[in-house]
């Protein structure tokens, strides 16, 4: 099933070195314009706001996440272990590679402003008469419902939905080190050699030998402090808010009737309703960043002002509370209406929050979440029985309130405001 | 002059670790739109075709020049050399950061497509009336003018000229690194700090410390590496070329009259003839990849099909040969157009060359290009007088002819050609 | 006080790159024969067993405390801060580069074996008329002692023994930088740029800007990481217990009168009695691995054999035990006696622990250990207050019993051993 | 022949991450004390007294050339080379392994003060009764000779020889790697892993792929650089100069029945005459330095200066000269002698030179030194007729005359030298 092609193809990467393509399916995979689509999509949305050389894309992510899937099952065949089974390969390594496929334009932002999920695109592209498609129907009439059925988790191997998606997966792996090598922050050093070498095939899932705990609580580390330090930074938060007031805004505009000056397919149609595989296709970060900068010059005030503070990045500022009920929350917003602000555009509450690592609960048994290690006895702990570290880690959700606003719009408004409400944004 | 913040901020940079801005025009500079434009211009065009991580933007670059600049000049600064002018420090950390400001979408193809010149745009947009302008005139009225002179290389004190370029310049220095670190070839790891340390301000020029011979050898073989592994990369000139036919034909188009499906402003002015300072500001590349994506869809064969090269990543094969005369060229496009080949469009011919390094004269003075010595007599020579590795590779052109072409259709025109053409293309 | 070179002088350091030295003092101290004692004395003993790369010398480690201590007073400096005291300075710097200084060969071992420590020779060696205390005494007649009191905490100014011995000193972060380096494990690779631009001088203590709080736990963690995969690592504990052995087993035939084949001074004069500084000042690493060499051949056998294991890495093997009380310890020595094993030296019984931070508990009042935080009100807080992470790793102690052995003499005695005891050895 | 180990063995290694050990040998034999005293021979003899980091031995290195090898050889063999013997596969990597195993301490001083070779003593410890013959035994009753003949270059596949020594083999990739890691300098980070993918087995010869020309360009410019910056660095030199005076000096006054109060063997037979094997394996660094130490305390001030010069780094200083014919230096020795300083020990003369790569002369045929590409029609060319770079750094000598003296003694002396000598010391 697996053809190889006669000299390995290698890209240069920053992260692994080389990607090394050795199977004709994988190298026609990635030249296909579905995949190549993903260069035009980058890796973190807005974190090059925060990180400006956060710049790098979900094609580069993805040649990462099919290398390391290649490693793993490279060294799981070159130690036989007995519950891989080498005939998955080829189709792991094509979940691996195309498990981001659908993602779109600054995609957490557009999946809730549309209500979308770019794991049902992912399967769609893969099934719906794409190049993609065509190529995969060589191996079998079933391989493309056989890839889908992998990402969408219901794949009957499971040792197979585990490499692709589970605790230590290597999508997770390409992200930490990819992003902090592009952000600079480098606590996203983790030792993957070393955490490659521990990995076993066992009993359907993907387990770790025990002398690899260290690494692990080292990995688990790396994850709490890059969602801190990067992932929830409240810069990116800002600018994310701004990207869904946007759309928001937009939606809201099109639905009224609005006449835009610039408007560019598909993203009426998306405004309209429903958009098909092939529409979705033309979807890129390119196109949502020319339709915002054409959108400085439109007549609705609101629209203006938010595409102009995202494209010329003049984010909103944000306080940060320990503490906020649903109540107080009410009263700024009824104080902001009074004061002439927008009770809605010009306040946003955000909260986030992580669990570095899920619970286990004695007595449930293990959970596709957990990370298990294997013992010299071949009996398996979940990691925080064992590790302090990982135990006490796991249930810090560590979260504050954090409000974001104009800060010009409010500074001016500060005296219609009640004092005790202009407390909190007072500087 | 110089107006200190009251807490030094900083950029996380993955070249530098970290950016360190202390002034407080440097700070304001940054967050005008016209310098947060750069984000949405990249540093390496279409590189990122070849090398997937090459997505770093100019404003990570310009960031990049005006801290090694800052090094460079606190260097002078706290060792107190007299042939730096401490007045003059605002100044050139200024026309540092802004020297690249006036680049446009994939730089050196839109320059060439519509005979314009970046360093132009540069001077433009920092005294015609932008949020820059307005910013540098708190310093003086004639303080744009100054900034601009610099990048001009008019400016009276030849030492800040030389500093922002010269052949030793932090802009040179900066892009070897970045462009190492974010295409992960790693021939430009220059040993910058010692580079730095070895600088000399000497009678309006920035010399190197004799002993400092061996790093600057090396400084000069990275960029010989890296003009040959990545700026001069055949896959990269292959989308270049496409970039150039769709400008081409989208100007022949638009000046027929063609009614194209999909325009957008200030592109149509550019195709009309000349946009102003505040048109330009509203170029980026995501316009220009919006354009094309578009375009992919229009009704011009040529357009339609280099736009889908460009987007989709199907660029042209290449041959390479050693030697190549006008003649040849002649009967290969007359061939071309015989066997129903556009004998333009189908075929371009590139002849890439790099001289790593200009050749002295003896008896002709030190030019402004050479990289002089000052051994401890306090005599100035020129490197290739002392180094017999700059000496060797001063002469080096080690150009070769490369043939672009659309592989598909050439093949199928194959039997079509007469036998001496066709085998210069057959693989 | 402080006298400049007339031009900076650098070392090449794979840690800090340069090392910096502007003062001729610092410049004359490190080319003194007593500071250069310290290129024959290994940072990490006996690690090199286990980690290959770990040869590291406390000459490198010394200097890189050096360096961090320069940059962060440059930084307290450079900012002004009005806690911090200018003319502090040269006598921060002395006391950062020497506080090693004392150290012996194989430091932990010989220190336990002969009842020494390595400060109070710190001290005696900068004090007692070697070629450092004449330098420093140029300064002043009391200055050697000034520097001495620095290291032996007694000295007048807090900040000053704050930044050379406290929870964030350059020592700790130097040589997690360097023996991560060295060893090649990366879990000490924290952001120290980031780390030193948020140290505080405040009330006579070194604390930290509220939001480099993140970074301090990422050091934190590096230190637990550390110990735990390098500093404990059972094969270095392993060569450490068999230097100890030699150390005990040579004193007690000494004692006994045995002659030896070889003796070297001040070998002798160590196992006899006291020794003065010049006797100290020539032990050293080759000193005592040429001994160790030349004993292989020695008549007494359990001296040869630990000699011929630490040599030729024949190290014992062990086995962790989750419990261990006395009673098992004494019954385990009493089997090895009557199974003809050494009851001492065929068993050593080790529990490494580490309590990565000290726990702070409310109502005492802040100790010299604690790290604290300075919050925008100028209000201080000891970390684990704040960071759940830290919080949580403060408690843990995790140690487990290992069981050192000689794995052949003990599988020969197995069948003569109780079952319950040679079950506990059997592989 | 081959016996896999049940479970792949890792050292980790701060240059190749980890050196994997598959093979029941390789491990066996990297146990043997042959081995181990590796550890106490450092790569760079003396350099750790320019670069402080420079302990590394020989240990390192020889696992480094292991590990490389192994890396190539599993591409021959993944890559199904018919050029290549899988068959010669465990004796290659024997080979490389063991190839530096006889060097002494300081190795290049001590071989030229006693007249001999590190390769004799490699193949004699091999094949001599040790614990690595024992082992190499298993395999047949003349591999440990193969595995010598293979270092003497006699073995009969050419292939072998040449993996183990060729101008592309194992040995000088790890050096340049693991000392320009170990110094700090980064002129020696070659891209190894494009390096390895460009080598193929052809006839007997280890050649390199045509588009693999750049690489070995920056190889062969990275091994320029280090000699130039490293191994030729002065004061390196001037140590090995005091080194060889030492050796020099207490072998005279050995001859002339000189007395020590300190001598140990081995060193005692040595200046006597042979030694045999298990002689020389006791000479390690750690009993040389040991000597020295106590040399200090000798009667003879010849002597005690120079190592007191050694132990405590009191070197020679320089001065460089273009030209310097025998004449002139006849009458430095004259005057040296006439103003009563020592003719030889006072001065040392260097001229180091660096042939980066031996001259190609056409219509010779290529020689064992030579690097060939192998272009896509399997023709071989030379390097140096493709690469202007190659070329043109082919003929470099580029030495300099360095004149060595003690500083302090020859300032002294200077009244009493001619003008025109002094001159040339004076600074």
């Amino acid at each position: 099933m697996k053809q190889l092609l006669t000299e390995e193809k290698v890209f240069k990467d920053p992260v692994h070195n080389y990607i090394h393509v050795q199977d004709t399916m994988i190298w026609r995979l990635i030249n296909t314009r579905e995949f190549q689509r993903l260069r035009r999509i980058r890796q973190l949305g807005t974190s090059y706001l925060t990180f400006h050389g956060a710049e790098h894309s979900r094609f580069s992510h993805s040649l990462g996440v099919y290398e390391i899937t290649r490693r793993i099952i490279s060294q799981f065949e070159r130690s036989g272990y007995k519950d891989w089974m080498p005939e998955e390969s080829l189709l792991t390594l094509c979940a691996a590679l195309l498990h981001d496929l659908g993602h779109g334009p600054f995609s957490h932002s557009i999946e809730e402003a549309f209500e979308m999920n770019h794991e049902d695109w992912t399967c769609r592209i893969i099934q719906e008469n794409t190049e993609i498609t065509a190529i995969l129907r060589e191996v079998g009439e079933d391989f493309p419902q056989k890839v889908a059925s992998v990402i969408a988790k219901t794949y009957e191997h499971e040792i197979v939905v585990n490499l692709v998606s589970g605790p230590l997966d290597a999508d997770r792996m390409d992200y930490l080190l990819r992003d902090a090598y592009y952000t600079g922050v480098n606590y996203g050093t983790i030792d993957i050699d070393r955490i490659l070498r521990m990995l076993r095939p066992y009993n359907g899932r993907v387990v770790v030998k025990e002398s690899g705990m260290h690494a692990i609580e080292d990995y688990l580390m790396s994850r709490y402090q890059m969602y801190w330090q990067v992932y929830f930074h409240p810069v990116t938060r800002s600018s994310e808010i701004i990207l869904r007031q946007i759309f928001r805004r937009a939606k809201e505009l099109f639905q009224e009737g609005y006449s835009f000056r610039f408007m560019i397919n598909p993203l009426s149609d998306l405004f309209g309703g429903e958009i098909n595989v092939e529409q979705y296709l033309l979807l890129d970060e390119a196109l949502v960043q020319t339709a915002f900068m054409q959108w400085t010059l439109e007549d609705d005030e609101i629209l203006t002002n938010l595409c102009s503070r995202f494209i010329h990045r003049k984010l909103y500022k944000y306080v940060e509370m320990d503490h906020l009920d649903s109540e107080t929350i009410d009263e700024i917003r009824r104080s902001f209406a009074g004061a002439g602000l927008h009770p809605d555009y010009d306040l946003e509450i955000d909260y986030p929050t992580d669990l570095p690592y899920d619970v286990f609960r004695p007595g449930e048994g293990f959970d596709s979440k957990q990370i298990l290690l294997l013992d010299r006895h071949d009996k398996l702990r979940e990691i925080s029985e064992v590790s302090d570290i990982v135990r006490s880690i796991s249930g810090i959700h560590r979260g504050r309130y954090h409000l974001y606003f104009p800060q010009d719009k409010l500074q001016k408004a500060l005296t219609r405001l009640p004092v005790s409400i202009g407390g909190i944004f007072a500087k």
